[in-house]
């Protein structure tokens, strides 16, 4: 784990009640945005795991996002800023680019509202991912992910087209929309007198961190929050010990295929900087093995992204205390049935 | 779908409330079951799919017995059964044949007692059902599914070594205990105001079903109950029919493996006789596709006879109006990944 060192949490900018600097997100955002979602989102369960607390010797909560509507969280967001958008905007079309999370969660929202969308994808994303992003209606074009730049190419679409763009982090309608899950886990833990010590975040750019974060911080403030990343990608977890954005080399592979933006967002992070207590790492096999064991224990169907926070619990990269209750995001569950079938022939244990 | 004559229902023998016949199951039962059980077995989400009820015109809502402690339902009787024992009993052990499910949910229970357990598992019985069984702590003793008698081999086992058979459906024990997952789903549908029309059941020897029908009777009388069973093993569709138990014919096979019951069950028929609208019938197909779409689209992993129910909607056995909402179970999700990957390769579709 890379533990913040405390000179950082002074270093870093934060929002000053009153006078919030422009397109920071507030928790009355997040409320709004768990209103605006209601009626077509899932409340997903934080559910509770027996067989894995007792082998872990702590209590574990799973937050599984891969319940939500299109198989990951990024619904939340994405149906927060279509529901945004004026009808004018919304007829115009919105664009995303998107490894396909964020590509399914545009799309379907974008189909509720009968609003054209265009997504940019990698062509290497995961097959899954492209046919349920067209299926949804989306017009989708692909690119290269080790020679194209997919900004430059969204960026493109706006102007060319009049198309609204639809980032998939660095947004404050996007960060609103991801901390309604950060709500519902704080309701729901207090429901059933579980209160949360630590929280595990999958975390790509920086949303679904950022949005937890500041739900954690005004509904379950003793919580500490911990990211989880792939090894290769762990530019948050470099960032929130050197107090400023990093960036990963370039060149990484994993197959964690949600997660590899390549720094933290500019928003994402003044957000996270002062509200993180750490970042954790998993390397792909440690990820595989986690998917294996929801596959087989927990009857869950995770992407390798999904999985980084169970991976990091598995393979012990957190010190916990026996009496403490640890949540963590199960992100997504868009994975493609060879991808699963590899990790469960290199995890063969039941 | 074979509905029920009306006459059946005149025919069928009833609980009369002051006078409960031996071995009758009561309302006071269930509760008692839930209270036992609830501080081991998972209180699982009654999940909204609202991608699959656009799909169908109707609300659907998911009862995952798949994310219950040992990946089905069948833990909520054992424990409830165990936990019944006097300490003696328990230090002698249990002996229970299952094809799988009701082996690891006593295994289970039995480990959490520190009791000795010995399960009779059919030869040909799922590889994870096996080997999680094992991993429980249980001695498994495999027999030929076509050649030899459970019940047999587990009264001698119970001669022999002073074991107490813990029987897999009829038995009021663990009827009782199936049946806090009906009254989780009268609770669940209640706290979000979805009163429900109609429940799918799982119907192997019928013990999640009588305990389903018994708590909705008291819970939510106004629901239809109707149980799915896989072609070729319909014993309790075509009882009902008939009004007395009838059996299957001999030499079927079906990968259902968790419902291959050969009639229901004497204490179960009874009391879903007069609870139970009429049973539905799905095929081998139909049940994989149905597992496709649930790691596809709904991320559950589910074995082939915990997507009867889901598999008798999507092949649209029942008729059903667009106003109404219906609740299926999940019933587990212990399926060997071989199995599943032929599910998915016979059912390409995302």
């Amino acid at each position: 784990m890379t533990s913040l060192p405390p000179s950082t949490h002074a270093a870093t900018p934060q929002a000053t009640p009153g006078s919030p600097p422009p397109d920071s997100v507030t928790f009355a955002d997040l409320e709004a945005a768990r209103q605006r979602i209601a009626e077509k989102a899932v409340v997903t369960p934080l559910l509770p795991a027996p067989e894995l607390s007792e082998r872990l010797g702590y209590r574990v909560l799973l937050k599984c996002e891969n319940l939500q509507r299109t198989g990951s969280f990024k619904f939340r967001g994405a149906y927060n800023f279509l529901a945004g958008m004026t009808p004018e905007q919304r007829a115009r079309g919105v664009v995303a680019y998107s490894s396909g999370n964020h590509a399914q969660g545009v799309a379907a929202a974008a189909a509720i509202f009968s609003a054209p969308a265009t997504i940019v994808m990698p062509a290497d994303a995961p097959a899954i991912k492209i046919a349920k992003t067209r299926g949804y209606g989306a017009e989708v074009l692909l690119y290269d992910r080790y020679r194209e730049e997919r900004e430059a190419i969204g960026e493109k679409l706006v102007a060319e087209r009049g198309l609204t763009l639809v980032r998939p982090y660095d947004d404050p309608r996007i960060v609103a929309g991801q901390g309604t899950c950060g709500l519902e886990m704080a309701a729901q833990a207090e429901a059933t007198r579980q209160p949360l010590d630590r929280v595990l975040v999958c975390c790509g750019g920086g949303g679904l961190t950022a949005g937890i974060a500041l739900a954690l911080e005004a509904r379950s403030p003793q919580t500490r929050l911990y990211t989880c990343e792939p090894t290769g990608f762990d530019d948050t977890a470099r960032s929130l010990s050197a107090g400023r954005r990093l960036s990963n080399a370039p060149g990484g592979r994993s197959i964690c295929d949600a997660l590899l933006a390549a720094q933290p967002g500019e928003l994402t992070f003044a957000i996270n900087a002062a509200r993180v207590s750490g970042g954790l790492t998993v390397t792909d096999s440690e990820a595989e093995a986690a998917m294996s064991y929801a596959f087989r224990r927990l009857k869950l169907v995770l992407e390798p992204g999904g999985a980084v926070c169970l991976a990091a619990l598995l393979a012990n990269k957190l010190e916990i205390g026996a009496g403490e209750t640890v949540a963590i995001t199960l992100s997504g569950g868009n994975v493609d049935p060879a991808r699963l079938a590899s990790a469960l022939e290199n995890n063969p244990d039941p």
